[in-house]
């Protein structure tokens, strides 16, 4: 392989479209990607003045993924993209994606990955018959300070894990703001477009995976409330779990979006047998760990005394705040080495495989599911069955 | 009545007892109570070193509860105690209780009020007959900025109530401590001495009760998950609960005592139709007032902008912290603000009567019996039953 | 000495008097003080209502000081008070004091000592000569955290210290409060009745001493610039100070009444050549140390880890905050051990002996009438001169 | 002006140079920057192999800046780069802006601008005659919430400006690792390629700039105290600093490297008649704002309620970070759509003119010949002059 930036296509993201934008800067920063194709909207207006803002080129700015994924495969190898990233909404994930990775092309989705359990099982499936990459953008599972807490945990400095409390309280749907022009909104309370859950899809998923993926436990049982606490919406806007863990840790998961006030308030804490860990989500750079008798001890990104995996995914010192791009940008540059190294032949290292991917999204969407089910049921505890 | 200090007789509390410290503190912090007499412990020794290391005269230094209430209670009207304070553990609040009522004395009981329901119900009806004052020390609802909180929402300045989210995580019970020749632990791990429940009785009561006095809202349906974390122990040490309010409102409870490296991070979140409010007992001068769409707001203990109630049981100008043991004297000094009226004939005020009482006592056996029974049973939802 | 209660009488602090009913409540706190007589306003009635509401006696409630001090040097010594507290403002310190200590009564002042370092330096004498103890209520070295600061800088925890900042920001003299009814704000802004300085007089003694306090330095040069902010004024509500210690430390104060919003932001910073503590005297049961190139650390107030002095001046474990009251309440406490101990015919440890006394108080009126001199010169550096 | 990105060459910023890599994610952010061609360093190997890794062509990787700048402007114009980006130590600044604005390329510079004022007033007056547009990256005034606080003072929201605390701890210099390989302490440290001053040129510049820029005042005096801390060390490692400003309010900086256990704590108050601002760097996307008598707000960055200028400088809604390099970013979002404007003819707005430019430079290095003359004079009070 040449020396060369790894080539991205876009699907879906055009102009005004928040979550396409913050991919673009995810793969920007650190210049190892170059962005040359996009189908940026499914509006043929927007899609041609999006691919302007953007810089594309004319003839690579196409008005629906099909014929970017047509056209692009038959470009010749030293110009033709690397990988897709699919930025619509749930419910147009799974087709796109199956299309690139059946064209040979690799993919970041946005999450959740798909509507269904069954589809994401089929993307799974089709990963692995093709050994493509599919990289799915769980953003926290990004920060430094997250991964310093996996370290820690699996280094067992905390003893085994006995307790993990998650939760993810936004207010942004305290009123029926769907029906007020916000687009992100209308589509994330309906569920044709959201699929079988709301708030507990969009933002649930985000904290089971941090538990999980901070802890290395599994979600073993689950016992689920989901709500519609704002009356005339079509999908859950809150809700609250009981979890149980594989090795027998408890924990609860709080997940709700008309917690008024509250911006994006992820936090987590899990507790082992000789302390216990804190991280929010908006004070990235922080991580409290707690201990028994002992002072609590303050560790901060970009510190020397960090592991390895937490200064792998750092860019500047101590002190010099990182955040919500940054983590983004991990989990894209975690996938382009990994890319990099495969189209070199090479076999990628356990740091660079480090970025959510198609297992997570079958587990997400199993959650999704487990979830709903739960809800609906009056039996207590659930199996988490995929 | 003539101009005197309200007289307090105690039992228990002797000297290294954590919890009769804290009362006599209290007591003593607004100089409007004179500790004239205790049967401050079982052994004999420990009694009479005691009441010598507090200054009480030796005649009314008592060995045991019987001989102080009837020794008290023929005593003349000048010099005879007002009220007794019971800080002995949980199986020995019920007796001395009732008998002080009987013998005309009015009653502070630590929490929680009896060892079951039903004795609770049965002091309810006594209160009743007799027309005198218990009190019960919830301390953390003594706290002015919880009373700040309480009347917030009261003045339906957030909208109706959706959601609570209260939590209440410990570190100190992670390892077998009450092997280890900690006392306190001892007794609350024992169920002959405790009770039903260990954590969800010790410190969830405080946690449930602080969300309905907040609230103004009662715990209509319940689904709980205790747990017995650290193996060998006798009762639960760790538990999560969903919960449901009157009026349609969801919450979570968490109260573990195996929270490593946690203190005593009692915190509380509310959240209604237009903002949210949230409160931690470790640094009680602040009360978050969050807001849809506007700056949240830092509500401060001792400023003029408060409610009345506020100021009412604050004693220092802003800035100048209170903390925890005046928490606990808000709740004497409005339980002898009540007597003290009583006394002279008068009818106490709102703000007086503004202390945990029997009824309070009731619901905190109420839930924890409840509690054990969700917690055992394969159900889901649980009525909250008195 | 029998077995009773330390007994201490009251000059000033009548009912409306902010600081009298916080050295009330700070010598009640731990039931060893009996609050025995008072001359509680120069305002006869005034000084009646007050003691009826105090629970004192009729023939103890006297009308001034000189009666009180005369009257109670008559009394048999088993009711004979121990000590006075003089709570009156500044300027009517001195001739109380010396009174008392010409009378045989050990004494309580709140700071600043007295309105001049000439006075201070006779107070000082006169200590010497009776043997009698004489207690300055400088409240923030009180904290059980700043006891802790103080043992790790001399344990040498952190090295040499190098560099310290402490600021106390208030805003409460935003405007002119004292033209507005407030009787606290007008003597404080008075001449005649602060003395040399306001602000700096008032807060910026408190910084300092905070400063020498934890260090264990001594101010040798400072160079101080005082302003008049809040135009009308009669005497300083703001200054600014750079300092210099006597190991060639160099340090900043910042003491002002203008800074509009804050409430009582005493802070200070202490950094040695391994490692800074910085602690809040709002939040004040924590202390942040910070190392080179380790987390920092989060000390707690009330854990088992801290050093003797530090649990010493402690009530409660750790997450039951502490506050003001109970930091005033430990001056009292140790004054009142050293008190007990000397009336036993004993020798104070150095322990008891941990409160602000006479030499501070000189310290701080030297401090006040250096800072104005300062201010007043064109010289940079000015020797702290005694 | 076609549709295209700007494009940029870099001299300096060879692989381990950490502020040459912020400048580049700084400028790849928001797609609006081609990175072109590069002198990246004076060891040709570095140079090259920096080239490589960063995807330059190889005849447009440069061994000096001088040959960069000839052979860039013979290129054609649709290849050409518009501007340069110098991120040299101090001393290597001048003469490459000078031959880059002689060549007609506009420029980038890290700060501080020059080894002294004398060549930043001849940058001043080249910038004049060319009219090409230079920016200085001070970047701690790119964050959107420094911004916010820019607008609320100049909008009279606090009234006028009384008072003035900035402060800029690190502890980084506490020890002599300049003599451990550490390179960026070694040129920060050695006279010749840092200027007059350590501690002050580096961080204190950042505070005083941060001070004007948010009060829109004008330093007019200082007293300042410059020391060597850490002996051997050959330039000032820490400095206090009082300060008087045009409409006479107070203030004071401190800048320090050596105080133990600080990352980059620079942390700013503004005090104003009717309120007060706090802005801390380490927790970037928060904005206190107190009030006299009212409770204190909390500003958030991406929030709707902001400022236009504050949104203009945010990419994603409130609740996800931003951080140091989006602030950064700013700053080259700003620089970028002023040369866009202008090569299209067009007057840049404010909004895009608000980055630090050679203005600041001039003030900043004034700022720093006055704090070393101050601190090595006797006078108190110190003009500021240009």
């Amino acid at each position: 392989m040449e020396n060369r930036k790894i080539r991205m296509g876009m699907i879906g993201g055009g102009k005004d479209a928040f979550i396409g934008a913050v991919h673009r800067i995810a793969a920007n920063i650190d210049g190892q990607v170059e962005f040359c194709c996009g189908a940026l909207s499914i509006n043929p207006e927007t899609a041609k003045e999006s691919g302007t803002m953007l810089f594309l080129p004319e003839d690579r700015t196409y008005l629906n993924y099909e014929e970017m994924i047509v056209q692009e495969s038959k470009l010749p190898a030293d110009k033709r993209i690397d990988f897709v990233t699919i930025v619509t909404p749930n419910f147009a994930h799974f087709a796109p994606a199956m299309m690139a990775l059946d064209h040979g092309f690799n993919v970041v989705i946005e999450k959740p990955i798909t509507l269904s359990l069954d589809e994401a099982k089929q993307l799974q499936q089709k990963v692995k018959e093709t050994g493509l990459t599919l990289c799915l953008t769980h953003t926290y599972s990004g920060y430094p300070m997250v991964k310093q807490a996996r370290h820690m945990v699996a280094a067992g400095e905390l003893g085994a894990i006995r307790k993990i409390m998650v939760e993810y309280p936004q207010g942004w749907l305290s009123t029926l703001t769907e029906r007020e022009g916000n687009a992100g909104a209308a589509w994330r309370t309906d569920p044709t477009k959201s699929g079988k859950s709301g708030a507990m899809g969009d933002i649930g998923t985000h904290a089971a995976q941090l538990a999980e993926y901070i802890s290395g436990l599994k979600i073993t049982k689950l016992c689920a409330d989901l709500n519609i606490v704002v009356p005339g919406r079509g999908l859950d806007d809150d809700g609250n779990m009981l979890l149980k863990f594989d090795n027998g840790a408890n924990g609860v998961l709080v997940a709700s979006q008309i917690a008024a006030g509250e911006e994006n308030a992820l936090k987590i804490r899990v507790y082992g047998e000789k302390g216990g860990l804190e991280w929010h989500q908006m004070e990235p750079n922080t991580l409290i760990v707690k201990w028994l008798n002992e002072p609590a001890q303050v560790y901060r990104a970009g510190q020397p005394y960090l592991s390895d995996i937490a200064k792998h995914n750092t860019r500047v010192p101590g002190g010099h705040p990182e955040g919500y791009l940054e983590a983004f940008a991990n989990i894209y540059r975690n996938f382009v080495l990994t890319l990099r190294t495969k189209l070199q032949g090479g076999t990628p290292t356990e740091a660079m495989l480090d970025f959510p991917n198609v297992e997570d999204g079958v587990r997400g969407m199993a959650f999704i599911e487990n979830a709903v089910a739960s809800s609906q049921s009056d039996q207590k505890w659930f199996d988490f069955k995929i």
